[in-house]
C-alpha cells in the first residue's frame, strides 16, 4: 500500500512568510538530557502522522506530527464517558508515546476553545514537559481561565497567534493558521509545512459566508493554499453523514428574531456556554427587542466575561441585568440565558425547572428555548425537563419544532467544497466515529481523490510519509501507538482500570453481598452465625428467608470443607461460587459476592 | 372544575347490538367473598376513569374504568427502565387499587399485542384474580405464547374478539371494538358503553388508507360512532408533537422496493419482531425481487410463526430458508431478517456484527438496513453498531438516510381527524409524556373541544363522571390511586426499593470499600490490622499508600473512641464518616463505606 506523491510545486519554504508576530518562546532546558533519543536510522527522512484521539469517537481530539526527532501536537481534548463507564468524569488522550520524547516536542497548537480540543491540557501538559503552546486570543482566554482551576496544572507557556502568524518550529516545521468558522470565535485550521509537504488540519469547521461576529470563511485563501500545494488534508467529519449545506448562523438569527416578536413573557434560553456565536446573536436580539439579559451558570458567566474582555463578544454592558435590578424588570423585558439545554442535573435550566434555583422559579407565561441540538444519550433527561416545564404552564420551543439550531460542522456539500479548494494529494478524515470517517472518505473519492490516497485510520495508527526521488509516498502502517482510554475520576487520572469499571457495572446491575464467616483458628469451626451485608441487591429486612438460607449454606460450606479446601482463598472461592449460584437460583440476580473469612 | 355534559343522544343501550360472537366466560367464584366491597354511597351513580400507567411515560399502559362496583380494565403493559434504574428488567403498572377489588373486575380488554400493552399480563393477572380477557386473534396468539414462558403465570381465560363483537360486562358495561391501524395486525380501539355515555379508548393507532396486510382505517364507522355520541375520547398522544400526517406503510414499501433493486449482495435487515406490517412487506418484496428470507432471533421467529399460523402474515412458506439450504443460496438471493436494530447486545444484529453469531458473519458487499426508528437512549449503541458494520466493508442504510420508516402512531393531522370524527364531549390525551399530552390537548382545543372539557391528567388521577338531571358532569379530582413504579428484577416483582436503587447508583459511580475491624470483646482493643476490601473504587495493589493510611485511621478511631461511642453502631458510623471523608479528600470520590465490627 505504498502511494506515490509527485510534489507539484517547488519548495514550501518559499511560502513561509517571516512576518511572525509571535516570537518563539525559549524552551526550558530539560533536566532529563539522557532521555533525548538519538535519531534512529529508520526515522531518517520520515514524516509520521499519529492521531491519538478523535478517529473512533467525537471527542478527545489530539494529533501528533513527527519528522525525524521533532514533534508538534495539534489539540488536546477530552471526551465525555458513555453508559459503560459509570462514575468516570471524562476521558483524555493517551500520551504514552510522547512521554519519553519530551525534548522532541517543539510545540502544541490548539485549533479552538471547545473542551473536546482543550479539555485535556491541564492533565497532559505536565506529562509531556510543558512545551510552548500556540492558539488564538479567545482560545487562550478560555485555556487560561480553566488552568486557574487546577492547582497542579502549573504555568502554561501560551503565545497568541492569528491568521498572519508564521511559527518556525525546530529545524523542520513551519506552522501557519487559516481562519475557519465554527460556533465559537477564533477557530483556526493549522497549516504545517514539513520537509515533505504541507499538512492542513481543519480543526472543527463549517463554511459560513455570513457568520455572526466572526469573519466569513476565507475561500480565496483556501484556494491559494490549495494552489500552493497540499500534501495531506485532515478534515472534520462530524457531520459527514448529513447531506446538503450547513445553515449560516445569521439565518438562525433571523428565525429567532421572528420568534422573539411573538413572545410576551420571560424568555428563558438554555444553550452551551461555548456557543459564543449564538450568544452574540442573543445579545443583538435582546437589544433589538428591547430586552435585557440575565446570565446564569458558572461557565456561561465565565465565558461571556472572557469573550467580552478581549472584544470577541460585542454588547453594551448595560444590557446585562445585575442581581439588584432583577426584581424591577418586567417579564417582557428580560431574557434569562443559562446552561443546561442537555438536561444536565446541576446546570441552571434543570435547577430552575425543578424549583431548586435560589433566585428563579418557572411560571406560567414563560417561554423556554432549547437552543442546542441533543447530544446522543441525553434524550431522556431532556424529555423529563420538557415535561416539568409544561407542567408549570410554561411553553417549550426546541430546535425540532423551529429550527433555531445551526450546527457548527460542515455538512457534505461544505466538505466537498473544502476538498475542492485544497486539492490535497492525500486525504484523511478525522474527528468522528468510524462510519462517519468512511462517509467522508466516500465524498473525497467522489471529489476525485485517488482511493489509494485516502486513509481511514484508527486511533494511534501511524501514517508514514517518505521521500522517493522527486516524489513522496504514503503508507498507513500497522504500527499503532497506545491509545487506550485514560479515564479521569475525581483526582485520579488513568488509575481506574477495566477491573474497577467491571466491578462498578456488576454492582450497578445487581448489587453486592458481603459474607463474613468467623472461624476458630484452632478447631476450624465456625463461630456464631455468619454476618451478611447486602447493598443494592435485596432489602434484607424484607427477605429474611433468603438471608437465613444463605447463612445456613455458609455454615455448611465451612463445616463440610474437605482437605482440598486447604486455605482461606479456596474457602472464599467456594463460598463465592456456592452463594452466588444459590442466590441466582432464588432471585435470577447475580450480585457480587464478597466472602470475608476471619480467623480468631 | 365541574363540567356539564348535555347528553346529545338518547340511551346508548339502543346502539349495543346483541350479535356477540364471544360469549361471556363464567367468572370463578372468588374465595375471598368477604373482600367484596359493599357499594359505598359516594360511589352511587359515579363513573370513574383511572389511567394507572401511560400518562407520564411511553409504556406500562393500563386503564381502569369503574362504575359503582364494577370495573373493567384496558391494557396491561410494561415499560423499559431508564439509566436511573440500573439492573431493572422492566416496570409494570401498580395495581394496588385493584387488588382488594378482585370480585369487582369484570374483564380485561387488550388493544393490541405490543409489550407496552401486554407485557405486564403474566405478573398482574394473578394479582387481580385472573378475570376473563378479551383481545384480537393476533394479540391472543402473542399473549398465549408469552404466557408459556412463565411457570407461575397460570392459565389465562382469553376470548378472541373482532370488530363485530359486543361484550356485556356485568350489569353496567357493554364493550365493542373498532379496528384501527398501527404497526401490528389486529389493533382495536375499545368502545365502552356505560350508563353515563360512551368512552372510546383508541389504543395505539395511526390512520392508514393503504395499510400493508391490514384493513384500512374505517373512517365511516368512526364517523358513525361519533354521530351516535361519544362522551369521552381517550386518544394516543405518542406522536402528538409531530406536525403533518403519518406516512402510509405501503408508501414505505415503495421506497424499500426501489432500494432493493440496487442492492447486489446480501440484504440484512434489523427491525422489531413486533413490526408485523413491516415484516409482511419484506416477504412481499422478497418474492418480488427473487430473494428468500432467513429468519433470525427468537422473538422474530416466534412472532412470524404465530402470525403465519393464524393467517395474519401471508407468504409462500417456500420463501423461508432452512438451515440446510443456507449454504447454497447466492448472496443476491437472500434476505436475513432479524432483531436488534436498537443495538441490543444480545440480539441477532449485534451478534452477527460482532462476530459472535454461530452461523453468520458480516462481509464486504453486505447491506445492512436499520428498519426502525431509534428509541431515545439507544443512540450510542447504534452508533457503535454502525461503526462495526462499516469497518467490515458492509454498507449501512438507516431511516435518516432514506426514510424506510413509517411510525405506527398518528401525527397531528391524523389526531385532528380522529377528534373531528368522534366529536367527543370530553377529551383525555393518553399514552405519552406529559408534554406530549399537553400538545395533544392543544390540538383538541383547536378542534373546538371546550378547554374545560379537556383533561390532561397524571397517572392514577381519578376522572369522575356523574349524572346531573339530563346532563353528565366531569371532574378531574385530586384523588390519586397508587401508581409508584413496580419494578421487575429477575424473579422479584416490586421488591427493589428506592434504597436498593440508590445503593446501586452509588456503587456504580464510585464503588465501595468494606472495612473490617476485629476487636477484643473484653479489652476493646483492635486485633491485628483492619482488613479492607475495595471494589469499583480504586485498585488496591496500585494504591498501597491510601490503603495503609486508611488502616491507620481505622485503628486510631477504635483506639480513641470515647465513652460517647458506646456501642457498635456508633463505632461503625464513626468509621463510615471518617473513612468516607478521608477517601474523598484523597481521591475526590465517594465510595460506599461498609464498616464491619467483629468482636471476639
Amino acid at each position: 500500500m505504498i502511494k506515490t506523491y509527485k510534489s507539484q510545486k517547488t519548495s514550501f519554504n518559499r511560502q513561509v512568510s517571516n512576518n511572525s508576530k509571535a516570537s518563539l518562546p525559549q524552551r526550558n532546558s530539560n533536566k532529563n538530557k539522557t532521555k533525548y533519543s538519538a535519531l534512529s536510522s529508520d526515522k531518517k527522512g520520515k514524516l509520521r502522522v499519529m492521531v491519538l484521539g478523535g478517529l473512533e469517537e467525537v471527542g478527545r481530539n489530539m494529533t501528533a506530527i513527527e519528522y525525524e526527532n521533532e514533534i508538534i501536537i495539534i489539540d488536546m481534548g477530552l471526551m465525555f464517558p458513555d453508559d459503560n463507564m459509570p462514575g468516570i468524569d471524562f476521558i483524555i488522550p493517551n500520551t504514552t508515546y510522547l512521554e519519553d520524547k519530551k525534548d522532541n516536542i517543539k510545540g502544541v497548537f490548539i485549533t479552538h476553545g471547545h473542551y473536546d480540543h482543550i479539555g485535556a491540557i491541564p492533565y497532559t501538559m505536565p506529562k509531556i514537559g510543558n512545551p510552548p503552546m500556540f492558539m488564538g486570543k479567545m482560545t487562550a482566554g478560555l485555556v487560561r481561565r480553566r488552568q486557574q482551576e487546577f492547582k497542579s496544572g502549573g504555568n502554561l507557556k501560551i503565545k497568541e497567534i492569528d491568521e498572519n502568524s508564521s511559527i518556525k518550529m525546530g529545524r523542520h516545521f513551519t506552522v501557519e493558521f487559516l481562519r475557519v468558522n465554527h460556533s465559537i470565535p477564533d477557530c483556526f485550521a493549522i497549516l504545517v509545512h514539513t520537509p515533505l509537504g504541507t499538512i492542513v488540519h481543519t480543526g472543527d469547521f463549517k463554511i459560513d459566508f455570513s457568520p455572526v461576529n466572526d469573519k466569513p470563511a476565507n475561500i480565496n485563501r483556501m484556494a491559494r493554499i490549495g494552489y500552493q500545494g497540499v500534501m495531506l488534508l485532515m478534515s472534520d467529519s462530524t457531520d459527514a453523514t448529513s447531506p446538503g449545506y450547513q445553515l449560516s448562523e445569521s439565518k438562525i438569527g433571523e428565525e429567532m428574531s421572528k420568534l422573539f416578536e411573538k413572545i410576551e413573557g420571560r424568555i428563558i434560553i438554555g444553550t452551551f456556554a461555548s456557543q459564543l456565536a449564538r450568544i452574540q446573536k442573543l445579545f443583538d436580539l435582546a437589544a433589538k427587542h428591547n430586552r435585557r439579559i440575565y446570565l446564569q451558570g458558572r461557565s456561561m458567566i465565565s465565558n461571556v466575561e472572557v469573550a467580552h474582555e478581549i472584544g470577541y463578544l460585542k454588547f453594551n454592558p448595560r444590557l446585562l441585568v445585575s442581581d439588584g435590578e432583577l426584581p424591577n424588570i418586567p417579564d417582557n423585558q428580560i431574557i434569562i440565558l443559562g446552561t443546561g439545554a442537555q438536561g444536565e442535573t446541576n446546570a441552571f435550566l434543570s435547577k430552575m425547572v425543578n424549583g431548586d434555583h435560589k433566585i428563579f422559579s418557572l411560571k406560567a407565561g414563560d417561554t423556554v428555548l432549547f437552543s442546542s441540538s441533543v447530544i446522543p444519550g441525553n434524550e431522556r433527561s431532556i424529555q423529563h425537563l420538557r415535561d416539568m416545564i409544561v407542567r408549570q404552564g410554561a411553553k417549550v420551543i426546541n430546535y425540532r419544532m423551529l429550527d433555531i439550531h445551526a450546527g457548527g460542522h460542515a455538512k457534505q456539500e461544505d466538505l466537498k467544497l473544502m476538498i475542492r479548494l485544497m486539492q490535497p494529494k492525500f486525504f484523511m478524515p478525522i474527528e468522528a466515529h468510524h462510519f462517519m470517517l468512511q462517509a467522508h472518505a466516500e465524498l473525497a473519492e467522489e471529489m476525485g481523490i485517488d482511493k489509494n490516497n485516502i486513509f481511514v485510520a484508527d486511533n494511534g495508527q501511524v501514517l508514514e510519509f517518505r521521500k522517493t526521488a522527486n516524489d513522496v509516498s504514503a503508507l498507513l502502517t500497522k504500527e499503532k501507538v497506545p491509545t487506550d482510554y485514560v479515564m479521569v475520576d475525581g483526582l485520579g487520572v488513568g488509575d481506574v482500570s477495566s477491573i474497577v469499571l467491571r466491578d462498578r457495572r456488576m454492582m450497578s446491575a445487581d448489587g453486592m453481598i458481603v459474607v463474613i464467616a468467623t472461624i476458630d483458628a484452632k478447631t476450624g469451626d465456625i463461630i456464631g452465625n455468619p454476618d451478611l451485608i447486602s447493598r443494592g441487591f435485596i432489602y434484607m429486612k424484607e427477605n429474611k428467608e433468603i438471608i437465613e438460607k444463605t447463612r445456613m449454606r455458609v455454615k455448611k460450606i465451612v463445616r463440610e470443607r474437605t482437605v482440598a479446601i486447604s486455605n482461606d482463598d479456596e474457602l472464599k472461592n467456594k463460598i463465592r461460587n456456592d452463594v452466588g449460584q444459590f442466590l441466582f437460583k432464588q432471585t435470577k440476580r447475580r450480585p457480587m459476592v464478597l466472602p470475608v473469612v476471619i480467623k480468631v
